[in-house]
């Protein structure tokens, strides 16, 4: 077999990289679990009715076939009826009705998995991937702090990892409805003119803003006040109490807009504490994010220097996750896109781990026949919880420290004639005594660290 | 929308049960790293040809395409070329070859991920399940004692889990080819008998003795005399250096024969301090595996009280994982299936988690005016590491407790009215004064806990 070629939009990673994304997804999981979220995995596969509900996606699908289905017609599974999950939300939507019975609500998940689109694959866009969500849901109630609750707990996230500076974006449905109802947007009680002037906004990135102003007369029905009027909150940002202020001045009122404006501040309160020169959480009253199911806050996440990727981190509050006809299932959740935001960086080599292995000591082996004695020292290390390897030869013991410095495993342990040890620094050729049961590496080598920069 | 029908042979766990399985999860990779084992992870497809190469699988693959395929002519993704991956062999085949120029060898890596087979489920079968594999490949050559060293990662991994008793039975392919050139098999010098008398005899199990034994002499054109010392072999089951003297009374030779019962005495050996009453490791030459590509120990696992489920961890030493031409790739490697054992044990209660989520600690919530002051107590605790949720309403504290109860959250936490603090075992009704700064779980309530055993 000749050499294998990679698939384009399936990333793999090398060793060392993928203990870059451990330590990403073990901050996720710690500061997850930390706050309660308990941990569900849903299985790869849904019914393709439910994948194509939302009506956006049906290209991007991956179904399923068995190889040989035609001979088996007895299999329900035969006809094409099951794709590959494209997002972690509608699996969780089917996965609380189906054990709405066995949850207890308010539902405190994280969900960290692969998803799969067919997409034509760009960098920060795969056709395999890995997110981690995290959500609350409610049965038929859910409190708006929640909303302030999700935000904290992915600042958090961003506090701990070592990515460029973040910039989190947060906007409110409610805020940006209730300044539309303010101008006599959907004056007719409808919300569908609401939605669609929402939309039209949102194509303010790609279009600017003389064609969405175009947009919002021509296509909406809205008078040029109106649509200038639209215009003018999307320039709005602020980081703290001055977005009342900023949003009074524009000379709109209407009892929604207050409510939007008090919980926005609510959630730049609640993260003030979690910013810092790397990380920031700005009310930008731009981002509407144009899915309809979103009715509260919204969220979407910037990296500097890579905002070509779009949003890395983003999700809101919908008031019906799912509903099961006696129940409504509202939730607010937020959804970083783990591959998106870190295989820009690990093929720039701009997050690299310290070593290639989690082993931390190389025991060398002075022949083959004292393999059973530095099994033992070996043994008495890992029990310590110090990851450790045995020399896979008795070479000569310079060819075993390249072995330990060609993997970056920063000590080797040499069992001595006498029956001592000593144990040596391969860094600095610092060799001491040593006793197996109580020799401890310095703190930041016992596991690989992974940090910005080049190896 | 009514409440979805979960989908035969794609196992899903609610948050307790999850638990379970992440600490299971959580074992193996400890186990793996401390053995300086790395994580790899590939990605879940791989082109049809490769997943076919074996030919035995065809009709357990899924195959992938993009659901509106025939309107993208120019994707070279839609011809149904790419299939889920049905074990983690084939992928870590691949990932050598592709990346050897990247890899330290010998290469040294566990892989934790779920696969797919089209198979009609049963208990212990599945469509999706999770598989846990340990391999050391080596290039060009790789040294009998990483067959040593694989069974004693998995023993470790099996001395620390809570399972039902497990019995480790290895033998050894090198010691039956031995053999049975001892007894005159193969004699024409080719490996073909060999393997025949080897497929024949596996099915041992399935068949019984007399229709192997029919088997032998009149497919593979053994002599009566012949079979019956296929047979006999099959009988030899030792636990330490008494298989030598077994295997000798049978009263065959052959240099071959000699080093592999040399080879399985070391396996015993080196496993041997891990055995216990729960966890056994024995020699059983009835095992042969009939899969071709083995050439030297093969394992296989069984589980006490569900012998149904077949083995639930199995490998073995190959000669020849890959090849690109330039080299060749030996390995040694065991697969957990985590899906195969676990699912029957969840699905009867066996192994529970001492409660459905991580959170200890309920800070209850006096009033809503309070919630600020509560999340800086939550903070507090868990900045030192202890999982805190906030009562998500201002409820009685009646109430508050329930919600903790229902979820098997021990502790809930008061803020007092004098700016003090009490926290309470709820199971003990026990309530103390409290630092949030200082007071520390007992350590066994700090994360759920899994034991055998009703909840």
């Amino acid at each position: 077999m000749s050499k294998p070629a990679p698939l384009s939009g399936f990333p793999e990673w090398l060793p060392r990289q993928r203990i870059v994304e451990q330590h990403v997804l073990d901050v996720l999981r710690e500061v997850f679990e930390l706050h309660g979220f308990a941990s569900v995995e849903t299985r790869a596969v849904e019914p393709l009715d439910q994948l194509l509900r939302k009506g956006e996606t049906d290209k991007e699908v991956y179904v399923l076939r068995r190889l040989q289905a035609s001979e088996d017609t007895t299999d329900d599974l035969t006809a094409g009826s099951l794709g590959l999950h494209f997002d972690l939300t509608v699996p969780l939507a089917r996965y609380v009705l189906e054990h709405a019975g066995h949850l207890d609500f308010p539902f405190r998940r994280y969900q960290i998995q692969r998803a799969w689109r067919g997409e034509r694959p760009q960098e920060g866009r795969y056709r395999e991937f890995t997110q981690a969500d995290v959500d609350v849901i409610g049965r038929d109630e859910l409190s708006f702090h929640h909303e302030v609750e999700v935000a904290q707990v992915m600042a958090e996230v961003f506090a701990r990892l070592p990515l460029p500076p973040v910039r989190m974006q947060v906007s409110s449905r409610r805020l940006i409805e209730g300044y539309y109802r303010g101008i006599g947007v959907g004056a007719d009680g409808t919300d569908d003119d609401i939605a669609e002037v929402m939309r039209a906004v949102d194509k303010l990135d790609k279009l600017g803003p003389d064609s969405v102003r175009r947009l919002l007369v021509d296509e909406c029905g809205l008078t040029p006040d109106q649509a200038r009027a639209c215009l003018a909150l999307t320039e709005v940002t602020a980081d703290g109490d001055d977005l009342a202020k900023k949003v009074a001045g524009l000379g709109v009122s209407h009892p929604l807009l207050d409510e939007g404006v008090d919980e926005l501040c609510r959630v730049l309160q609640g993260t003030a504490a979690l910013r810092s020169e790397e990380f920031s959480v700005v009310a930008e009253l731009r981002i509407a994010r144009g899915l309809d199911y979103y009715t509260g806050t919204v969220y979407e996440t910037r990296m500097a220097g890579f905002e070509h990727l779009g949003s890395i981190c983003s999700g809101g509050r919908y008031d019906a996750l799912a509903s099961d006809g006696r129940s409504t299932y509202p939730g607010v959740g937020i959804s970083l896109g783990v591959t998106r935001a870190l295989a820009p960086l690990l093929a720039r080599g701009l997050l690299t781990a310290s070593r290639s292995t989690p082993a931390c000591v190389l025991v060398a082996l002075p022949d083959e026949a004292s393999r059973a004695s530095v099994d033992v020292v070996a043994g008495e290390l890992r029990r310590r919880g110090i990851a450790t390897e045995t020399s896979p030869a008795a070479a000569k013991y310079g060819k075993q420290i390249r072995y330990a410095e060609r993997r970056g495993i920063p000590f080797v342990w040499f069992p001595q004639v006498d029956g001592g040890h000593q144990v040596r620094d391969i860094r600095s050729g610092e060799q001491v005594d040593a006793h197996p049961a109580a020799w401890v590496p310095p703190a930041d080598d016992l596991h690989p660290t992974v940090s910005r920069g080049a190896p």
